[in-house]
């Protein structure tokens, strides 16, 4: 029976194929879903997604407090338009759930072009582009459009109309847990809080989605964690329901903008060499593609909560294009066309790697550490004498075994030994079977 | 009311102007006096600086211990000159008072040229300039002369006279303290035994008086002690006399040679990443001028014996060329012409910057750890949300925020962030206004 | 009377002349006996090395268990050959013993060219060269040849014999230990199995036997112990025979492949930075030679063994080209002729040089640390003073002084000063003798 991390490695060859497509399909029913950080729209995203995988939702109400912050109102939103002068929509609601800000209070008066604008939000360097704008935690009513559009604007009166709700609720978040062998946990998070936007981040929520459904076949060491929250708020409050459970996170993977054509980018966690810092690294080292490390810092996404100095959780982030890199970031271009199955299926291949270098990387002791033991006698050494090149899986076992002294994991032996983690793993798993090495705990 | 650490800021432009004229105008008031590691003109020269800021002057009588070294017998001159064959006086004390070796006992007496060579000192790879020489430690007299004025001198009998005494009577230095909140010290020395040499050091001396005098108008965060003391044995002198306060400073700058044409240099101290080495650091890397920087070595001045292994004290020291890197170094070229005002100030800004870092960097606590803190709702956060650029201070904030563990401090924060120490600090002044920071003790 | 160290510098610079010339001889004489890891031709090496220093050897019986491993039958070959379909011997021990598979047992039969194949070894990429191949630990028997000599080979039947005997015996291992002023050791030591391969490791065992000759004459800091043994197994029965007096080893160095043309190669102790590492590297860099510094990695020479995570010895190897870098690594065609006089010496000055440092590299305390020591009261610094530059001694006790605070040895000084350790300790004797510092244990 193979190790199950040779199962993860087969995952990612098999998934390759079909799976880019298959997430790519998931995004597509999800992107006309008006979500935001509360209401009807995020839990028919969380209920499409556990269809797919076991989930668990749990609901915040509104006025709880989660440590510094509440719970706001949950918002929910029915119809929404401008109508022009004539009488005409010339925005509306039904279009493009970006074209209202986001948390817009109720509203249907009457007003002049004048007074409307300061409700409008547009892009004058992108004039084809909705922007996406929020209020969440401001009283307040707007618009998005088109620049193009909002220019093409009469003088006049317009009749504003947006029939939304900002009432009592609760706030929802869901988890996917896969009980491994040990309850030590991997965390792997992805915002689940935007409208129809596409790279940010329902590229995220499909990946954890299709990651979670093929990690849930395997027998795992790891206990694996998939939260589906809102940005922000969302990571609060699970933080703060789960608070005595943070010890167990040994590493965690905030999933983002994994869909477009930029090259991979890991931002480290705020550790700056975790264990899964250090796996990433060496995946994608190794992988031969082109990519970029960045250092911790404390913006971007839900990594700004969980590596908040009370918790410091080792919260790494694996991206393709970061938000702050991409012009359709936080526009309507950043939609269906704009993220691709191919960078989908190479995101996932590189998430499942990772994930495989944590469960292979181990620490071990020597039962036999004093000079090198015997192979050959073990029939794990070539019994020719006198040859230049060793075998590969010989030199792996030579490596392990001088450094199987409790201080040094097989990530450091294959950052020593330049050797693959998985023959590193092959090899260990070998001199297990042969008494000569321990796993430490 | 503004805090203090901008005031320095103010100061530093303010002073930009005029100061550098000033300050060359005082080493030319203190170009003439013959100063020497005691006597009359190192008195004069103190008292000069002590009608521009409040001085106190310690005598150090002859013959008292400190540590390894005994202080010597006071040595003042009064007339020096050598006469030719013809009765011409061929050098003259009162052309130059570097011709008589520092430290020369009296001599009267007629010799041959061949005899009086012995006791003459040029340089021959610089024909016009008279070199500097002492002999503080070994009884001796001699002369130093032009290259090109020694070439010409005629064989015949010569008069030598130095009308010098070596007494008992005492070593000086004087002392500038500007107390602060706390009695933790910033110490800044300069030597200010040279005769009429300017870079080395009446331009540490007029930065230092010039440093002092600006300061001394604020409500400052650190005790600053100012010192002006014979290079060397001065030092050592200071160190025995003030051996129990040494633990009270946190931070020191040696300042010489701080007037001429070269690109600034940074000297590291002992400790190689003291706070004043990072403080000078990033004034000098974010200045964007050219500059370089050198580790500790034990010569050069002071530091050698701040820096003692009993003593270790964290003292850097900013120079324009150091002592080895201009060939003017210790000859009558160190005059009031290769020092400039532009220099002068430009020196003297970087020390105000530095001094600025010091009084703004802090460690903080973070009053609210788990999760980030809600800033919108004390008004510190934009309302609206979807940017993709947020305003630097409020970067600068989450950055502060994140890293308020104690173990951070707002250099290390404005290295990981790239943010400007100004910024940083107006952010984490706002912050503990919010209830949200508590600054460390 | 000098002080030992600088003998070694004089024994470098004396020895160069001939030195050379003498190990390329003493290699000649033992090159045609034929070396395995146990056995008479091993003894008579080990004979040889005992004419020219004191030697003690040690044998381990058969059956003796030392560690995982057990001592194997002792191995002994008198005659071995090959005789062709024509009756004429077309592979025969007496031209060269790398014809016979190192440990090959006992045959004589006939059989075809088909099933002789199988028992043949040989290199198609080098035609012309005998490789050398072992069967120590699984019994078999094998000839090596030429691939040119092998493909001559005409069908038929042809007759094997092998005339050796594999019975209860001893494996046998060497030391000369050459004792210092301290128990503390250096050891330095070679494999010496091989059969005739010459820079494996012929040279290694000259330059171990000429370096104990050399040192034998001075009075010693360290007690030095040279160590032939056997490759693996014998480093294996020395460490198990001598583990309770492994802490007393401070320094090693592993002697191997030090005669041929390559540039010279250290290789790293495992620990990464030891004393040793430092103390090559100080070498090889002031050397100006070309060169190139290594990780340690768990395979190799014996430094596999003495590195084991058990003893994790500070034990390095300065080689010139390493195993897997040369092409003749074990073929015959590392013969005599790819050694050469000068490149022996030249290794065997960087061994004395890398000992001359570990000799001379102490720590010290400071007698005076409080300000620096006065030097001229000592007659140990320049009497006059202004001059730019200082005399290198005078610089060299400066440094020393100034890091005699227990925390830094002569090697740290060095590399902050890029001063000469020579220098250094010449100026940390001066300092030592007027009491102003202290040897540290």
């Amino acid at each position: 029976m193979p190790d199950p991390p040779d199962l993860i490695h087969d995952l990612a060859s098999l998934a390759g194929a079909n799976v880019g497509r298959d997430m790519h399909a998931f995004m597509a029913e999800l992107y006309p879903i008006c979500r935001s950080i509360s209401g009807a729209g995020l839990r028919e995203t969380l209920n499409a997604i556990g269809e797919r995988i076991p989930l668990e939702i749990s609901e915040v109400p509104t006025g709880t407090e989660v440590f510094d912050w509440t719970i706001p109102r949950e918002w929910n939103v029915r119809e929404a338009w401008v109508r022009g002068p004539d009488g005409e929509k010339v925005v509306d609601f039904c279009d493009s759930n970006l074209h209202v800000v986001s948390y817009s209070t109720p509203v249907h008066r009457k007003l002049s072009l004048e007074d409307l604008q300061e409700h409008l939000f547009s892009l004058p360097e992108h004039p084809e582009w909705i922007p996406y704008r929020t209020s969440y935690y401001r009283e307040f009513w707007g618009f998005c459009l088109a620049h193009r559009q909002r220019e093409a604007l009469a003088a006049g009166t317009y009749e504003v109309f947006i029939d939304s709700t900002l009432e009592d609720g609760s706030l929802s978040y869901a988890e996917c847990v896969l009980p491994g062998r040990s309850d030590e946990e991997i965390l792997v998070s992805c915002h689940t809080c935007h409208p129809s936007t596409c790279n940010d981040n329902l590229s995220g929520v499909a990946l954890v989605t299709f990651l979670a459904s093929l990690l849930r076949e395997l027998p795992l060491r790891y206990t694996y964690r998939f939260l589906f929250n809102p940005g922000g708020i969302g990571s609060i409050a699970w933080l703060s329901r789960n608070e005595e459970r943070l010890e167990r996170i040994r590493h965690g993977l905030v999933a983002v903008c994994v869909g477009d054509p930029g090259s991979l980018t890991y931002k480290r966690s705020r550790r700056e060499n975790a264990d899964v810092d250090r796996a990433a690294l060496h995946v994608l080292e190794r992988s031969g593609a082109d990519h970029q490390v960045i250092d911790f810092s404390p913006y971007g996404y839900d990594e700004r909560n969980f590596s908040s100095p009370a918790f410091d959780l080792p919260v790494g982030s694996l991206s393709r294009s970061t938000h702050t890199r991409y012009a359709e970031y936080h526009t309507s271009a950043d939609d269906l066309d704009f993220v691709r199955p191919e960078f989908l299926a190479d995101s996932l291949e590189k998430y499942l790697s990772i994930i495989e270098v944590l469960e292979q990387n181990r620490r071990y002791l020597s039962l036999s550490p004093k000079g090198e033991p015997q192979l050959g006698k073990r029939g794990l050494y070539a019994p020719m004498g006198g040859l230049q090149d060793r075998f590969a899986s010989e030199v792996a076992m030579l490596w392990i075994l001088n450094y199987a002294d409790g201080h040094h994991d097989l990530l450091d032996v294959a950052r020593k030994s330049r050797l693959e983690m998985a023959d590193l793993h092959s090899a260990a798993v070998a001199l297990c079977e042969h008494g000569l090495l321990e796993e430490l705990g």
